[in-house]
């Protein structure tokens, strides 16, 4: 019989090797809670851990890699990318360092602000490149203080090319990326995880393959944890590079960079940049097909397909690194034919959590930004402690400020045209607004044609799970319940459950009906009168722009919407609704209408005048159902409205 | 339309008033956040708010008097009269101060730990009375700290009787109660409220009725919170006493004090002391009965339900205070002709919560001391924090000693020849201990006729909600699995359910299967075995008294068995299976095997012996079975490990 209570709290022992940090994110107090049960332990876990344990179960994964893109616009596409290409479960992603494109700085295409939104919006384990020549150690200090006060917890030590044609080595300078991780090692301790370059035909710069080793080994041994490699066209390339690399002594975990190869043109130019040799049985292929790009890709699929198997057949490789070069198609396909895209619909909680590492303790949200979760991050990103196990009482956080219409990663993916097609290039009256809504939610082609695929409330279509609601939401939106938010109620479906599922499997899952809108000030007039009769079932929380609040909240606290209950943990409830926060959101929620909306028309024209009186007129609802086990009473809620409305005592 | 925003939380408001409070038991992270759904905000509220809100509601009520008693035994028995008469919903109960008997003392008979048990054993909102005339202001300074630092959060202001005959006024000294009422304030500023008494008849020493109603009017001043009036005899006397208060500007509420005759001898012991004079008509009545205990008692009960009657239809009156003289038939029966005793099947948790102020956010607790609450309290009365919201990573807080088994609120009610009775004279084999737990649950009576009414584990006969499982646990009791503690599944009765229901209404609530028992280690091996079948749906804790512990619990995380689902509030977990408390409860339910059990038996005696080899030997295993929905599985589990331990193969 073993003695097994040495198991420690995953989080109180994670948080520990953030040692003496001074990211001030976990305060004594709470590193030595464990106050959240651990729903997803790769979420407490770092890069290194997570590759470990990987290793160790046998289960093989993938990671992926990007560059900063050039423009706003490319890089509200890479973060699109970023959550499409996170679907399929990559280990980590990594961004790479443009020293010409001013990568430490704020600007929306740097490579931190890039790597900053992959880690904290789009919840994506994340390595930030960097390169060390040519800079001083304050500079290289700065970025990466910046990191790390970003959430980055991965640093991809590189030399980086010399500025000038013939580079010299500096005398206490920056010369190698041993001297970068040496750095990193003695001002930061442990807090990141290192990765260094790897070149299985040895780097184009080195006296020798043989010297190429020894100063890989010497980057590990002060302090890398893993190594990527550089490309290369042959498996037996890298195995014979891996067992080169055992021989020395290197043991960490070497991870094999794949290239698919999807046009002539990046082929030649990456050929070119690490002067690497393509073999000539591939130039025989590629040649005669270079002005056919298909052909090129579905060539560059099934040799990577191939090598990939060779590599994962060897038994030495648990993990493939894919050159994406920011593109979708190539790279999501070779993983799919190895199996290797994993789309997960289980998830850990029912929102999309971010990977900053402050934020791990982060398992409850309000339901408001359900459709807008990094407008929340992004409003949340200054709070120090995040409310755990229960909500709290909210009024202590302070939410950010709304000035984030601008931030790139809160912009529509959709341009003004297109909007203006959605949402109608003339608006007429209030009723012409209620049919964008009902559109939305049907799914049908508007009168001019065009399917409306997003709100200003969501960029997305509409959710699996509202889909369950579709048929009621359209009949109330097109009588002016203007719907934004919604969920069904459910009285313990399986956690493994693909539309409503989440956490770990043997749990069950619930949730209160929720139903979230702006109306008019008639319709609410009625709705209150009917809400009387609903007065112990249903909760609500009334309020127009002006902040008026109409409330039978018990003492301003929050109510559970959803929660989950699961073998050998405590209860979860990640979703509430929340009376303080509500009031944050309603400023969130009425300023849409007019930055995403009215302002695509001309002021003072007829349309943005219609937005606007609706603004400042409809009210912004919420209504919960608690009695969650019987059957959803909203829909008999704004039934009884009409009905009130319609009848003649009230005419 | 009205603005309800201004709600606040009721938690933090109420943390206010006890203002810059050296309690410690507050800081001011607490403070600001208010972490605990309030289910039952009278927990959150100052006597004269839950005063002020029963009147305001229209919501009569009644407290109890109380003096302490003079012997440990009478001690242990006044404490189940606690528990017994809490159970009829006083709104408060008050001790008397004893001067003679060292009334801030440690003893057991103090006024102060008789209070001091009140509160935080019994949960029962109480006053502390207090003279002060003949002390010194150090010591009255030092008795209101001790109170204070005990959790008595209210303070009877009283002069005292003078020790020697003659009594003089002191210079400085505390001459009357409005010194003492005075000197409160200025020390511990609004942190007690201060009961002042009344006299209707006006005070015995007092000039005239006059001069004393206006030295209650400068008790008021001072800053008592409210009145309760010394006994009488006709609602009249009560009801002048009370219009000349309020035509002096006496605006606090009076309470009238009730005084049910119950016998000769203590109604002439009480006027004698009050200096009262008892009215002709009621001594025409008893005279001719005075050696007919139950014809006055009779008596005492109908005159005082009528002048009950008459206080509560003046309208003046919405609560009654009353004489208990520390016995329960004739007020209770007052109470309950009155309609006053209200026993409430509904609890706020499924647990006795404490009135200690600083465990007002106390929401959660392990399963294991479901049968011993006060020793719970007991051995996390230093704790400054309690589990809240989750009970998060219990290795942090330290359970108190094991010292406690002396503690005379944590004795056995029943006396050592009883228990002998009960447990067996003389135990000859380990089936003999085997039989006692079954009669314990099958109510009974064992080999000798005894009925075994509790366990050194279950002070009480077994639970209703046990009752459910009765069959079962009798069943494998019979074969050695020797029960402690054991709940249903229950998957979502309304919590207004008499057995299983706690909460405020219109909730659900729900409940993992639980199983909590000592086996042998035969036992153990098979069971270990078949545990691995039930691995997904059942977590256990194994573990004997040396701390060899075998878990299924996932990085030791608690498991959440008891829980609620309520309008408008997040979800209340009040019970878990705690893996780390439990090694402290194990060494508390070993250790009761010996110090209540064992040393009933001379030393070296057989049955002595056979109780220490089980205590050294026997292994507590606790089982929950996570899967609620379903049927519960345990008792499958210990049949299969029955049909394990008689297949041929184990043989």
């Amino acid at each position: 019989m073993v003695n097994e209570t040495q198991h420690t709290c995953s989080a109180s022992s994670s948080s520990k090797s953030d040692g003496g940090s001074s990211s001030g994110s976990e305060s004594s107090k709470d590193s030595s809670r464990c106050s959240t049960p651990v729903l997803d332990a790769e979420r407490h876990e770092r890069l290194r851990e997570k590759m470990r344990r990987r290793q160790d179960s046998g289960d093989r994964w993938f990671s992926l890699e990007f560059f900063p893109p050039r423009t706003a616009n490319a890089a509200v596409n890479l973060i699109s990318r970023f959550d499409r290409m996170g679907a399929g479960g990559p280990l980590f992603i990594d961004v790479t360092w443009h020293p010409a494109g001013d990568p430490g700085s704020d600007k929306e295409t740097s490579s931190m602000i890039i790597a900053n939104t992959a880690v904290n919006y789009c919840g994506l384990e994340t390595i930030l490149h960097m390169t060390c020549c040519n800079q001083t150690k304050d500079d290289i200090t700065g970025h990466l203080q910046k990191a790390k006060r970003l959430g980055l917890k991965n640093i991809m030590a590189l030399r980086g090319d010399p500025a000038g044609e013939e580079w010299e080595e500096e005398v206490d300078g920056f010369n190698y990326a041993v001297d970068l991780v040496k750095h990193i090692r003695n001002e930061f301790d442990d807090y990141f995880d290192i990765c260094v370059a790897g070149y299985p035909k040895g780097h184009p710069e080195a006296e020798s393959y043989e010297s190429d080793l020894k100063h890989l080994k010497e980057k590990v041994l002060a302090g890398a944890d893993f190594i990527i490699t550089q490309l290369f066209f042959r498996s037996e390339t890298f195995i014979k590079f891996m067992k080169d690399c055992q021989a020395i002594g290197i043991t960490c975990p070497i991870i094999p960079g794949i290239f698919p190869i999807q046009g002539y043109h990046s082929l030649r130019q990456l050929v070119k940049l690490s002067k690497l040799e393509v073999p000539q049985e591939i130039k025989d292929v590629i040649e005669p097909i270079k002005d056919n790009d298909a052909a090129i890709r579905n060539y560059g699929v099934e040799l990577a397909v191939s090598m990939c198997r060779e590599l994962l057949d060897s038994g030495m490789v648990h993990g493939l690194h894919f050159y994406t070069l920011n593109r979708e198609v190539a790279t999501t396909e070779v993983l799919k034919r190895l199996g290797l895209w994993k789309e997960d619909p289980r998830r850990p909680l029912p929102w999309a959590v971010s990977a900053h590492p402050k934020r791990r303790v982060e398992d409850v949200r309000p339901i408001f930004w359900a459709s807008r979760p990094k407008s929340y991050i992004y409003r949340t990103q200054e709070w120090d402690d995040f409310p755990n196990g229960r909500w709290g009482n909210s009024s202590s956080p302070a939410f950010g400020e709304l000035k984030d219409y601008y931030l790139f990663y809160l912009k529509s993916k959709s341009p003004r045209e297109e909007l203006l097609k959605m949402w109608g290039e003339e608006l007429t009256c209030e009723e012409s607004v209620f049919e964008v809504f009902t559109c939305y939610i049907s799914g049908e082609p508007n009168k001019n044609g065009h399917k409306v695929t997003c709100m200003p409330w969501n960029d997305d279509p509409l959710a699996t799970e509202t889909n369950l609601l579709k048929e009621q939401l359209e009949k109330v939106n097109r009588r002016g319940i203007l719907t934004i938010n919604s969920q069904p109620n459910i009285n313990g479906k399986p956690s493994t459950d693909p539309i409503v599922g989440w956490g770990p499997s043997g749990g069950y899952v619930f949730q209160k009906a929720y139903l979230e809108f702006f109306t008019s000030n008639e319709i609410v007039t009625a709705l209150l009168k009917v809400l009387k009769k609903y007065e112990s079932r249903v909760n609500y929380h009334i309020v127009n722009v002006k902040g008026q609040n109409i409330t039978n909240a018990p003492d301003l606290q929050p109510n559970a919407v959803t929660w989950g209950i699961f073998p050998g943990r405590e209860i979860i409830q990640p979703t509430v609704v929340d009376p303080v926060s509500f009031l944050s959101w309603k400023d969130e929620a009425f300023a849409l209408w007019i930055e995403q909306w009215a302002k695509l028309y001309e002021e003072e024209s007829p349309s943005r005048m219609i937005i606007q009186y609706i603004h400042d007129n409809y009210y912004l609802v919420n209504l919960v159902d608690n009695d969650f086990p019987l059957e959803n009473c909203l829909w008999q809620v704004v039934d009884d409205t009409f009905e009130l409305l319609n009848s003649p005592t009230q005419q």
